[in-house]
Order: C-alpha cells, then sequence, then structure tokens
C-alpha cells in the first residue's frame, strides 16, 4: 500500500496510507530503527541508543518513490525508511508472523479418520509437503505421519526436518516400551489415562512425535483430546472452575535417582490476550497442592471439573497405530495417553522425540519466505 | 517436630505442632495424597482422583507414633500420613525447595577480585566442591572456575558436573571468535556492550559457560552486571520506567539463512511474589518497538533509563580472563560483554556453552539429598 500523505507533527511523524487509515510513528523511534544503524553482516542493531538525541525532531521530512525520508535536526543524518517496513511496523501492532496459526479446536467428533495424514517420503523430499504437514500440525495440533520406515533413525529425520531435537532427562530421544524397572509410568503396561508430558518442566517439550515401530499386543490403542478445547468449554460453562485452573499455580515434580525437576505453574496458562497459550496436565506427576487450605476443596472441584471432560468420550479420539505410523502433536495443548496392553501377547514398541516450538516456529517462518 | 493434638474438623484434620501453630489439612487433600496411592517403582501417583468420594469424610483419625492415622468412612480405607511429610507439605506453604537460594545483588564494588572463585579439579573430583561452586554461582549469579586444561572437552567437562548442555541455533557449544562472515556480533571484534544472550528464545539459555582458550590479543576484557542490582535500583529510583519495564513486552528476533527466532517478552521479568526472575536486555537483537505510539516515548524513557545504567561504572566490573579461567554466571540475571579487541595483535578464542535452570536446579536438590 502507497502511503498519500505525510505530516510532521508534535512528536511524531504521520502517515496517511491509501486506505486512509493514518499511522503515528514517535520520533525516538523512528531515529532508533534508522536502517542505517543495522550491522551490514549480521543485521544487529549498531545504533547506540545513547548516542542519539533522547527527542529527537525533524527537520524537515518527505514521501519519495516507495519511502519516508526524515532530515533530523541538529545532527543534520538523514533517514529513508522504506514505506513496506513502515506499514509492517505500525505502532500497537505487533509484526505479522507466519509461524502465528490459529488453533482449530476440536473434540471426540473429530474421529480417528478426521486426523490429517501426510506420507515420510513427501516430507523429508520437498519444502511444500513439510510446510503443509507443520501447518496441519499446528492447527489442530495433531497430525498423522504415514509410511515411516521402521527405524529409530527415521523418527528423527522426520522431526529434524523442522528442527533440532529437544533434550530432557529422559533423553534426546526415548523408547516407549514396557521395562523391568521403570522410573516412568509410560514405561509400564499400564493403562496411562490422558496428559501432557514433562509439565515439572519449566518449558514442557513442544512437539511430540511417536513413531510406531511395532505395536502387537492386544489392547496398547493410543487416545487423544484436546486440551484447549476442553479448556475453552470450561471457561463457558464452569468460569470459576476455569478461573482457579488458570490462576492458581500447583507444583509438578519427576525425581528418580539423577534428578529431581519441578515447577509450580496453572493447568492452564494463558497469555497477555487472555488466549490459551499451554495445558499442563498429568495427574501422575502433579506433587501434593500446595495453595491455602481456605481454597484447597474449591480448587480440587476446578481440577476434577477439568479431569472429568478428559473421559468423556465426547472429547476423545481413539486409534491403534500401526507400525509405521507416527503420532505428531503439541504436547503444550493436546493430551495423549494409551490404553493397557498386556505384553504377553506381543511386542509393543514406540520411537520418540520432542522438538519444541521455538524451533518449530522458526522453521514456518523460514519456509514462509519462498 | 511432633504434634500433640489432632482434631477431626468439619472440612480438615487439625493438627496441633509442639511449637503451638495449627496446620489444617483438608480431607480431599488428605485422601488423594494418602501414601497408598502411589507406584511402587516410579512414585508417581496411581490413584484415580475420580475413583473416590469428592468430599470424603474421616470415621475416625488419630496421632500415632511419628504419623496421623485417618479411617476413611463409606469405602473404610486407612491411610496412614507421616508427621514429617505432613509437616513439610503444610498447605500454603510451597514445599522447601533447597534450588532456592537467594539472590544476593552486586555492584560495581564487588570488584573482579570479587568474584567467587573455584578450581576446576576439585569440582570435576568431588560433589562437595561441586556444591560449593554451583551455590556461590547461584547466589551471585557469577563465578570463575580455574586451572581449566586448554581444551574444549574440559569446557563441557565441567558444565556436565551439573546437567547436559542447552542446545540454541548456535549449536550445543559455540566458539567466540572473530569470523569473516560472522552471523553475530559475538564473532567480530567489536565492542560488545553489556547484554543477556539470546532474549529471543521463548526461554534463554539458563547459566553460561565461558572458557578462555586463548586471550592474547590486546583489548577484550570482559565486563559484568548484575542485572537484577540495576532493575532493584530502578524500581527504588524511577518506579515508572520499572513499571514499563516489567508489563511492556518488546520483540526480541534473530534470524539468518536458517532460522528466525522471535519472542515479546518484558525486559524485566518478575515472579507470582513480584521478585526479578529475569533479565532480557539485548539491545542488538531487540527488534524496533510496537507497543502502541502513544505510550513510546515513556517506554523509551524507561529503557534508557536501564541502559543508561549499564553504563555506569559503578554497576559494572571488568577483568581480563586468561587462558585456563572460565566465566560461569546466570545468563537471565547477569550482563555479560567485551571490550573491543584488536585481532592483529594476537589471537582470542572462548569456547562456550550452556546449562539450563532447571538442570541447574535438579542438581542442586540431588546433591542436597546427600
Amino acid at each position: 500500500m502507497t502511503a498519500t500523505d505525510l505530516a510532521v507533527g508534535p512528536g511524531a511523524l504521520e502517515l496517511r496510507w491509501a486506505d486512509g487509515t493514518t499511522s503515528h510513528y514517535p520520533y525516538i523511534w523512528l531515529r532508533d530503527n534508522c536502517p542505517s544503524g543495522l550491522h551490514p553482516d549480521t543485521m544487529e542493531r549498531l545504533l547506540d541508543l545513547m548516542s542519539i538525541d533522547p527527542e529527537p525532531k525533524p527537520r524537515a521530512a518527505r514521501l519519495e518513490e516507495g519511502a519516508a525520508v526524515v532530515e533530523w535536526a541538529g545532527e543534520g543524518h538523514v533517514s529513508r525508511f522504506p514505506l513496506d517496513w513502515l506499514q509492517g511496523h505500525r505502532p500497537g501492532r505487533p509484526v505479522e508472523d507466519p509461524a502465528d496459526i490459529a488453533p482449530e479446536l476440536w473434540r471426540g467428533g473429530l474421529g480417528a479418520e478426521g486426523i490429517p495424514r501426510h506420507r515420510a517420503d513427501d516430507i523429508l523430499a520437498g519444502d511444500g509437503a513439510l510446510l503443509a504437514w507443520m501447518t496441519d500440525t499446528a492447527r489442530l495440533g495433531l497430525s498423522i505421519v504415514e509410511g515411516v520406515a521402521a527405524t529409530p533413525e527415521a523418527t528423527v529425520a522426520l522431526a529434524e526436518r523442522i528442527g533440532f531435537l529437544r533434550r530432557t532427562n529422559f533423553g534426546t530421544t526415548f523408547e516407549v516400551v514396557n521395562r523391568p524397572d521403570p522410573n516412568n509410568l509410560a514405561y509400564t503396561a499400564e493403562h496411562l489415562p490422558l496428559h501432557t508430558d514433562l509439565p515439572n518442566q519449566e518449558v514442557p517439550p513442544g512437539y511430540q512425535f511417536l513413531h510406531c515401530i511395532a505395536n502387537e499386543a492386544e489392547g496398547g490403542g493410543s487416545i487423544f483430546a484436546d486440551g484447549f478445547a476442553i479448556a475453552e468449554d470450561l471457561r463457558v460453562e464452569d468460569p470459576d472452575a476455569f478461573a482457579l485452573l488458570s490462576s492458581v499455580p500447583i507444583p509438578f515434580r519427576f525425581h528418580d535417582a539423577e534428578t529431581d525437576i519441578r515447577v509450580r505453574r496453572p493447568v492452564v496458562t494463558l497469555d497477555d490476550g487472555g488466549r490459551l497459550a499451554e495445558i499442563r496436565y498429568n495427574a501422575h506427576i502433579a506433587a501434593a497442592f500446595d495453595m491455602p487450605a481456605d481454597i484447597m476443596a474449591g480448587y480440587y472441584r476446578a481440577y476434577r471439573a477439568y479431569m472429568e471432560r478428559t473421559r468423556r468420550q465426547d472429547y476423545v479420539v481413539s486409534l491403534k497405530l500401526n507400525a509405521g505410523e507416527m503420532v505428531v502433536f503439541d504436547n503444550r495443548r493436546i493430551l495423549h495417553g494409551r490404553e493397557r496392553f498386556d505384553p504377553n501377547t506381543g511386542y509393543r514398541h514406540l520411537h520418540g522425540c520432542y522438538v519444541d516450538r521455538g524451533e518449530f516456529a522458526s522453521r514456518l517462518r523460514v519456509l514462509a519466505r519462498a
């Protein structure tokens, strides 16, 4: 969009755009962001803010072909701001972010058949398929990749198309098999109710990749629910419960011989705008609640209201993963679990890893450049 | 401490302790935390909260040797709670955490000679020395390790005494040397003003390890300041500036050919209790501010107030690292920087890595078990 008019206001440059809107650009902000102040190699800001007049004033300003040009009083410096850049950086509006994909909430009606499916070969071969897969995964929080070679390396190769792996106290990758001496319920054959992984970490792992290498035992189906959908329904149906869950921190803790990892955080984390940012829900590693006794009963009621919804079939999608399939989900939104299985009837082996939200978003932005 | 009396109150068990204080333990909380509900191997909670009465009542309760015993009405279950555990888990008081080491703020008067020094050999050889070093580092946010072998492996061996390394887009370890084609100011010979690393990450790296392998060039001294001390002084001396810096998010961004990593966060992050939790301060990767135009001038004034203090000698400690020394600091509290150096006068090479706060705190807790 082009600018039709420019005015030197008392504290800000005023630009009128072709659509009739006007934007105000405070002078100190313009001077601080003069393109001449960036390092030519690193594009980082080199200009020292303390070296310039804290209240810079233009001597003159004008529109030129595709740019607004400001001549600064005193120092005589001239700044040239591309109009495209000014339009993308209107104060009060965060810069557009290609990684901002609005979550599309789902409930049990999605069905296993509603989970988006993508092909491993395509994702490995082309950035278009990678972007399509990532976009679906970000939108629904959940996707399935088909045709994955039955090796641990194949899990990692797909995850690394997005970014490097998040290491945790369970390693950089992990094997979900029943073990004789488990330090975690996942490593048993027990029913594993819906939960998010590692809410006891300052930042729980972002996207989780669970690649099914073998699933021959009886039982062992996978279950999923959209933790955001449950929270949004609670916000409407039981606002008191939602208020407690999104404000009162509870302690989460995992400890074994080598580690003792704890945080205190609410079950529901909202962003500055009140939108859902994160769910931490894991009955197994929630430690003893530590809120004051007088709000304890109310908190339990709220917590049970969330938990009760995780058991309702109208929120849950079930499927039995086949060898060669990999399920991918946003571990800070989607609850996952597993039905009990009988280890005497066959082998069950999932290979897993995580890529954090930061790496995921970075890849989306880089792919959007193309 | 022993309990002297127990009463079955209307909604909570009331325990009177030997020091005369009384604690209230709501019944639902007691039933939920019955020790019989833990997995014998993993110590995770197996009891399903939905399977029990949401308003459990005791039929009877009594004090026994070192325990409070509750017989539940209806189901007839008996719970036995060790008094030590009840005392450590009084509702309204978060459990004591050996990793909670209060920051001791410092200013320029600390001097280079005031930075705690520890020996690499001792840290590698014994847990006592490891704990002493970590405690100093947590308290002041800054320490020096001496006698480190001049190899990249030695950096990692010391850091891994604490926990595994935090990987970032710059790798799992990084070399601070001037490069012909830098993607970051650190990789030039320029003056590098005080900053924290990677505030553009959702969670910036926790503890940073900078091991000096060679420092023969003229210049290239290291500078540090306690970002918490500057913030606390600002809270007193310029509360309006502090309020803006601790509430208004600003965008941070690093991007190169492979990555585009962004967040919007305030410069000062406070915890729920209003205590300082984190400083994000890096003029080079702060992107163009995006707050509304009408608060922009005020924000710049606040931001400059913080920046101006980072230039005052009364906040800064300077030293020139020698080969074989490693400086370690809390990157989410301590600002670090470097004086310009002349690459023609000699070789300068630092080898660096990070260990996150979560791993650091976990190690402190495990060491405290001994």
